[in-house]
């Protein structure tokens, strides 16, 4: 039996054409531990955008139904250089229904059953997924579902990460946005210490309102203040940043410094020798990272990503996450949508205009059927 | 009995005024494990212009017998407000001939010896120091001791990094300098592959002469083609960066994961899964680091300094790098200089203008009795 359903697919041409295309595919059997799932939901993650949208031209693309052809301005051509002509699936995570599975064990236990996947094509009426990354359902709806990998996993990841090195305070920047939620949520649990920082009033009551303790706004004129008072108050020399582009990190590290430096008896020429480190995980902005030279030497910047992190954590560790997550769908790792789309309407001025600009609490579910 | 001698003092006030001035000084009977040494040499390293010259205007400056002042422009006045005030000594390493002696039995063994020490205040006739971190000279002059410390065991720190981190191979960027030079020999001892990166015809030829084998010209149009080749064929994803600003390591990041990538069987929106990893251990350029998004997630830039390395190597790898260094003190580690001033000298604008470029191969040497 081979299923065919609606499929979205990105090919970036050397020519610089950024196509995105909704098409009939057929779907193999699943072997082994593979199941075959008929996707009902999937979010569109800023992680999908990397290869969806990226830095495209979609103000003035063509537009047909089902299909998006766009350009692609330097230096993002040519920097993604190695998917010239290559049709890629998208959509890292989503939720269905199990109709089919090869002959393993794990595979057959989750027959009929609804899980959430990541299949790396979630943006598609069926796709092949590993049953030992899939978390059954139970119960619950796959919209409830659809999110429950790569927000729940790296906010649970960033309480990990700063376990195993040592800290008991974090910066996170961008902090009002889902994953932000989830992670002051857990931080509370765990009594790990969140310096939210956010870009606007309306976001500083949302958390406020989750029991978020220490929260400055980038927006105030006396947010270095703000931030220095707040790393001071905690011992936050560890942060984490989704932004990427421009001094947001850059500002973190120099507030840190300077409160590190109050404290130190001495001068020194190196800077305060208080460690302090930053991580990347991701690039709303596409604008290069700017770093001044006033934090000395005692200092890190590094990408951050959820599946080698997955990989040094560890197997128990990682069933230990999933378990949570599982326990906690409808409360903490609860997600919220703006809008809701079926593969064709995703393809939409309208709709690319509005999701790719990742504005907090914005976020966009495909539902693949509708 | 109390020492009386000529000491180099640094202060930078509020008011953004750097005064450099050489001021008649009294020193102190040693105690303990400590040692007075009559100071005969010692070098201007880079790491001492940060609080020497750092971003001062030397070329308008007030200048006298022994004492200059200078402005110090924005954003580095503000950068350095916790020096603002204080009277700092400088000069982190040098030579000379112990004179008087703590009661501690390291201290007492090294009376009347020559010997190489890091002071910290080693641009004065006298200067305090451990006898623990003081290398007997033996036979060899000031000199030839003066720079035995910082750049000798920063050549071996780098060594030994690449090694604790599991690579064979590193970039190094500015090679051709006394450090990159000992780096080479020390390299081509241990079977570590060194990719030289540096800016001039003069200086390819001058590391080929010292049998390196890997060595690219950033001034050559097809600079990041032969960066690419030279990491395609020695493997090399960490590098040393002395210079810091601009995209110096973001230029070798990005090679890197261009090697990378195209090893890669698959394309993956997150960029390789090769870890790439810069070290910056100078600011020989002090506009900011620009980091483009480029090369996905899976890298990382610290600061790497001689002093936290230091301790976090333990006792025993730093005293058989001492031994190593003091072994091949007129061989491996010869430093060569340009010029040698006292410490009037050392103040007057011909000398500072010179010194503060840092260029390869033209480092000063202070003989503060000459």
């Amino acid at each position: 039996m081979t299923m065919t359903g609606k499929q979205l697919f990105t090919t970036l041409g050397a020519d610089g054409k950024l196509t995105l295309e909704i098409s009939e595919e057929s779907f193999p059997q699943p072997t082994g531990n593979q199941v075959l799932v008929k996707m009902e939901a999937a979010p569109i993650n800023p992680s999908d955008l990397a290869i969806l949208t990226s830095a495209a031209d979609f103000e003035n693309a063509d537009y047909s139904t089902g299909k998006v052809v766009a350009d692609m301005p330097e230096p993002f051509l040519s920097g993604q250089k190695n998917r010239h002509g290559q049709r890629l699936p998208a959509g890292n995570e989503g939720a269905g229904e199990v109709v089919a599975t090869g002959d393993g064990d794990m595979a057959k236990a989750l027959m009929g059953q609804r899980v959430a996947c990541v299949p790396g094509n979630a943006f598609s009426q069926y796709a092949i997924a590993d049953a030992m990354m899939c978390l059954p359902l139970g119960d619950h709806s796959s919209e409830v579902g659809a999110s429950s990998f790569v927000n729940p996993m790296t906010a649970l990841g960033f309480v990990e990460t700063a376990k195993m090195e040592g800290h008991d305070a974090i910066v996170h920047l961008a902090a009002a946005s889902n994953l932000g939620q989830m992670l002051n949520k857990i931080a509370i649990e765990d009594g790990l210490k969140v310096v939210n920082v956010v870009r606007k009033q309306e976001h500083v009551d949302l958390l406020k309102g989750i029991g978020a303790k220490y929260i400055v706004n980038s927006s105030d004129d006396d947010y270095m203040k703000q931030l220095r008072s707040a790393i001071k108050e905690t011992g936050a020399y560890l942060g984490f940043d989704p932004i990427g582009g421009g001094q947001a990190s850059d500002n973190v590290l120099k507030a840190m410094e300077q409160v590190a430096a109050s404290q130190m008896d001495e001068y020194s020429r190196y800077g305060s020798t208080q460690d302090k480190k930053m991580y990347m995980y991701g690039r709303l902005d596409l604008s290069p990272t700017i770093l001044t030279p006033s934090y000395g030497l005692q200092w890190g910047i590094s990408g951050w990503l959820l599946t080698p992190f997955l990989q040094k954590a560890g197997m128990e560790t990682v069933v230990k996450m999933r378990t949570r997550v599982q326990q906690n769908l409808t409360t903490t790792f609860a997600s919220h949508y703006k809008a809701k789309v079926n593969l064709e309407e995703m393809l939409t001025k309208d709709a690319i205009t509005d999701y790719r600009q990742m504005k907090t609490g914005e976020k966009y579910l495909v539902t693949p059927w509708s």
